[in-house]
């Protein structure tokens, strides 16, 4: 079967700073027809960092979205001209002071393909951490770093975690232990 | 130090069928102003299930904003009234005729908090396939069976994945493998 949908005409509710809104009308492979709601977002990367005492390199970060602090790994928007890998290096290198020596792509992937064209770049990083942190204007993140396995029992105890963070943990159990 | 940020103000301006966007105006932790983009969205289930002959359930599915088919494991919105258990039997026979007789919660996480609500509860389900098959109306699935292995070699060397699946695939084979 055909699973395509086709748009017959879409319109741009808003167009904002991280994400833009479009509302499509598609045709459904039955004929029949539907409203998509799609949210537009920036490629961005996600890094699973270790450091030289097999430590996990890990942010908290409040969130407006969900009112509250969690616990990530380090991440961010894919900048003008700039290749998945070189962001990735800078946003550890912003968020965490955390230098990458090793640089390993591991794969991409859609966030929430129902509703967002969210794309993310995950790779695995090894290095050594410094102290020349240098976050974005609006973000305020402490770091945090936990032996692999205190991170993969915090991912399994806690109560809510985050996508990214939960990925790299059970990855890293899988590939690494 | 304290990472919350405060709202001042916010508006609703768009109110739809899966989400909705909010626009709020924040006090960051220094006193500054900004601004933050909120896309609201149901809590949904996600279900990694394995079937006697330890086949893991796919559905490939049209994505209107990523403009193609992906591979996913079965997922879906949990509806008033009912718990995240109760859901993730619901959305397994529905997309894809498989009755769980085991369910056991394993997590469950934000797809994306830098600038969405969406909460997914993630399940292990054990069970069998049957035909009963019942789709929404505006859904239009392809069910699927692989082994775990071929599962997880499929998402190492796919160029681009779902979040849920690879999720999955790694949550196997670091928990059964």
């Amino acid at each position: 079967m055909d699973l395509t949908e086709r748009t017959t005409s879409s319109q741009t509710l808003y167009k904002g700073k991280i994400i833009d809104l479009e509302l499509h009308d598609v045709v459904l492979p039955d004929g029949k027809n539907a409203k998509r709601e799609i949210v537009r977002h920036k490629e961005c990367v996600a890094v699973l960092a270790v450091d030289e005492d097999e430590n996990v390199i890990l942010v908290e970060q409040y969130r407006k979205p969900i009112d509250g602090v969690i616990l990530e790994i380090p991440a961010g928007h894919i900048e003008e001209g700039e290749t998945p890998e070189l962001a990735a290096k800078r946003e550890l290198l912003e968020e965490t002071g955390f230098v990458a020596t090793e640089m390993t792509y591991v794969n991409k992937y859609y966030t929430s393909p129902g509703f967002s064209d969210e794309l993310i770049y995950f790779f695995f990083a090894r290095g050594y951490n410094t102290s020349q942190r240098n976050p974005d204007e609006d973000e305020f993140i402490n770091v945090k770093r936990l032996s692999a396995k205190d991170f993969i029992r915090l991912i399994d105890e806690h109560g809510t975690t985050d996508e990214k963070a939960m990925l790299a943990a059970y990855y890293y159990q899988a590939r690494f232990m």
